[in-house]
């Protein structure tokens, strides 16, 4: 890894605007949001993508894959912790945790917070990205260093093509459905993790912005509903992404509840309201 | 009013890339969203701002006032039916109704829906946008036409001055506290609202983002919590306002609990689990 600092050329996805650096995501056609940069941390090609840490003054330090911001330091926890906390407070006694994706080490982080957990195995594509948000984003990756987790460089297609009836908890903790994500969104990839999950697993997967990509919600619904009996939506407002309001959706062979009395971590979003209200989506939402 | 249509010169605000039309709000420092528009349908300078209606290609139809966006179609409803529904759910009988702000109509065609309202005081300065709502914003503005609303066309800060015990409930629909509505903001402005009301009054108001306006927020629920025995703040996912995360202040002289069984409007947003579980704010909210 090298560290890239100021530099007297500017780096590729920003642009330089009266002596200011910009970043210009340009990811969606009809509506592009910027923000205004303090400083190039990171930034360098991986085999699978380009991979920044950049200093921002609006977010603090963002995680910026190929020119699209993917976490910051201001909001970061509210993902991390909604894709965690909720399954980690249905399931009631959670030992073998599979994160696929979850570069940013978040996920990760905030799964470490339950001492039953003995086992989190991260299925991340791209080594690149543990390392820079390791060294460079703690505010997210927390410098993760707990034992219990095992770093797997490995696609995560491939890691639950073959494995039956062995975690408790799956997270699906991937980026858009473009590029090398687009298989996490298949139904072949969905039926893997029922069959890696026990007989009482359960799992949970972001599934997009309700508003800009109502349809692959949807049809991620739709796949979770054709294999699971259990199976909730739920909302949060995360500001770095598209309209700010994502949704996730739960797929349980068995628990569906949440253990609110349990919940007692030291977290910045997720509390005993959020966990029971996050189910309860908008009247839009319910009229599908 | 004058209709623009497509222009051969870019209008003000706009930006021409590569045949396209973009608004950039300029508003923010730090962070700016561009819009790419399909269509100015209405641009005109008021006394008081620049007013436009833009037709845009992921958010529809927009009121734009000084280039920075106001409401839209695709989520002008969430708040506009936040600042409305809520108060009015609480109130158990709200008869006279005032609204301050709000020129797009939405907030006073929400209000209709409640057949024991018999006034509506809608208290806009610029005529110019209700006009223009009006005539090219149906999605918001609904064609605003209930015998019910007084339309007035004055500053809210001097029509509140000399009125004592009058209304039922408040509704302070301002604009961000720059410009005209600065004064929207401050202490004496609330006091007057406190005096306008009856005895078993309440009034609500939109406070900003609790991220980015978090002291602005701050400030006005301490002005409100001096003047209200009852005071209550809730949030909903407003995708145009940035970070999508929006603040209403709730001050109440008397009521404090939502009448959630009479709740039978027709809306896009507000159910009966939006009205219960919009007061559970994020941990980090809790920590001030």
């Amino acid at each position: 890894m090298k560290e890239v600092g100021r530099l007297n050329q500017t780096p590729e996805f920003l642009q330089e605007k009266n002596g200011d650096l910009w970043l210009i995501e340009d990811e969606r056609e009809n509506m592009k949001v910027s923000y205004r940069i303090k400083e190039v941390v990171f930034s360098e090609k991986s085999p699978f993508q380009h991979v920044m840490i950049l200093d921002s003054y609006d977010f603090g330090r963002m995680l910026v894959l190929d020119g699209v911001v993917q976490t910051t330091s201001l909001d970061g926890h509210i993902y991390n912790e909604m894709i965690t906390h909720i399954p980690l407070s249905i399931h009631p006694n959670p030992e073998r945790v599979l994160i696929i994706g979850g570069g940013d080490c978040g996920a990760a982080r905030e799964v470490c917070k339950y001492e039953n957990v003995k086992e989190i195995d991260m299925v991340e594509i791209d080594e690149l990205v543990v390392d820079a948000c390791k060294k460079y984003l703690p505010a997210v990756s927390g410098n993760l260093s707990d034992p219990r987790v095992n770093f797997i460089f490995n696609d995560g297609i491939k890691h639950v093509e073959n494995i039956r009836d062995h975690y408790d908890v799956i997270i699906v903790d991937s980026s858009d459905p473009v590029g090398p994500a687009r298989a996490l969104f298949e139904k072949s990839f969905y039926e893997n993790i029922h069959r890696a999950l026990k007989e009482d697993g359960l799992m949970v997967c972001q599934s997009q912005s309700p508003l800009f990509h109502r349809s692959v919600m949807n049809q991620t619904i739709r796949h979770i509903r054709d294999l699971y009996p259990a199976v909730k939506v739920y909302t949060a407002t995360v500001p770095t992404y598209p309209g700010g309001f994502w949704s996730f959706t739960l797929g349980s062979k068995n628990y569906d509840q949440v253990y609110v009395d349990r919940f007692e971590k030291d977290t910045k979003y997720v509390n005993h309201s959020i966990l029971t209200t996050c189910f309860d989506v908008p009247a839009f939402l319910k009229h599908d």
